[in-house]
């Protein structure tokens, strides 16, 4: 019914059009139609003088790729500083241009140790090659101990979820994305919002454009995210600095535990004029 | 707010029960809740007289650990029959007891290849160790042409969605699970539904459930899904040998590009009186 795949792609869109049988209650038609785009994004790195090393293959939504493959290296801890990129560029390679625009490598200033990109590579399956939650607290520091006073309202959790949702354009088109995005409460007007098929990814892109514009650690800034909070996403947002997390969707078991030991905040099920805080709630205030 | 992480672990449930701060419109008080179960489990695997090999590490929620060992190296494409398997059993590790129940080996009948067990580890990112949709199409063959006279009635897709949720007892609980099912159209009591922090890990059970009973390839059954439909979720339904897979949510363009090429049907955004079919149409009447 649709286009068979073609080898002469070209620079891929978020979002890719496509025909549909809409079966309706009196009727049905073939109607054109869009779908969330979903691409493979390998990730590599090299310090200077090195060859590329592969880190990660993740399937992804095109778009704010750069972002995508600084986060992923700073979330899964291969760097730690703007400073440590040199160069971001999608690569030319032998084999043809269909990878032009799937391959990107992070030239960092440093050298890269091979058996911490290999160890990597398993990141992007949300197992981070580590197997206990005893490892994560290792590698994500524990989150500053929340200030005497909680900082944020209630009732600026309660906000966030409309917030993101009128802003998540590719989701309107295609209904098929996860959403994530970075709220400050000292600035009801500031948000940076990504979206991705993969909810790891919605994430990693905005830990990458925080890294790249200097933000890094996103202290007392919120991420909200669409959907449901697992372990990956915790540890992810600790990486990055946000101690508060608010999600439409639950947290795993997981998730609260990481959450626990490393200090963030989880807000769940956030829908209309209620939530649940799983870890932490010292950070939010309750008052009335 | 929850006891901290404890290495006296003992068998996982698929639910875990943690403490939560309900905040709502007139008071906040503390209580007792239900979260998703997710720990990640290893899959090894070992022909006759071979030490175990690290195949996958996938975070799961605990239950039906055999059906997914079995079901990820089939959908992987490392076994093939029932009769490929000897074995499957936790491990007891010389490092102590907390990993009994996270480690499962599968015991083959015939030599693992190192290099095919290599290659599949990174197949639980949904990735598949795979870079194009070339080479998905190797791996799982095209499914028969479908029958002349479409044998899936349009009404039998409405009514999945209800059938699928009145049976997640898990999310009743937790609100945090995918679902999966496979439903027969010539028999509409039978279904077969396993829930899962990860979606992929769901079909996996399933379709590991489905080769240790002898009922691969699932030919002219359908699997329901509860969220969206990604590249890795078709590619292991046609593994199994179903053709037709509905779920709530949207496909992915790779998912749908992969239906078309190895001839599965997706119906999506199957909810109340509509839903939508963007690949191969002819398996469903649509005939009012």
């Amino acid at each position: 019914m649709n286009q068979p795949p073609s080898r002469e792609r070209t620079l891929r869109h978020p979002t890719t059009p496509v025909r549909v049988v809409a079966v309706r209650p009196d009727r049905h038609l073939e109607i054109p139609d869009q779908v969330a785009t979903e691409e493979p994004m390998e990730i590599r790195a090299a310090g200077p003088g090195q060859l590329p090393a592969p880190v990660a293959v993740t399937m992804r939504t095109p778009g704010h790729d750069f972002d995508l493959a600084v986060g992923l290296l700073f979330t899964e801890g291969l760097i730690n500083h703007a400073g440590d990129v040199a160069a971001v560029k999608y690569c030319d390679l032998p084999d043809g241009a269909e990878q032009r625009f799937n391959t990107v490598t992070v030239e960092l200033n440093s050298p890269l140790a091979r058996s911490r990109a290999a160890r990597a590579v398993n990141a992007s399956c949300g197992v981070c090659g580590k197997t206990s939650i005893e490892e994560i607290t290792v590698a994500c520091p524990v989150l500053p101990t929340p200030p005497e006073v909680p900082e944020i309202r209630w009732t600026f959790i309660l906000d966030l979820p409309d917030k993101l949702r009128v802003q998540q354009k590719l989701f309107d088109r295609t209904g098929g994305l996860h959403g994530a995005a970075v709220f400050d409460p000292t600035n009801h007007a500031s948000m940076t919002l990504r979206e991705d098929v993969g909810r790891h990814n919605a994430v990693d892109k905005l830990a990458g454009h925080a890294l790249l514009t200097g933000r890094v650690p996103l202290t007392g800034q919120v991420l909200m995210i669409s959907g449901r909070v697992s372990f990956e996403i915790v540890q992810k947002a600790a990486r990055a600095g946000l101690a508060v997390i608010a999600a439409v969707s639950a947290p795993s078991s997981l998730a609260v535990e990481a959450a626990d030991a490393l200090g963030v905040t989880i807000a769940g099920f956030v829908r209309g004029d209620h939530f649940n805080i799983y870890s932490h709630p010292e950070r939010i205030d309750l008052s009335r």
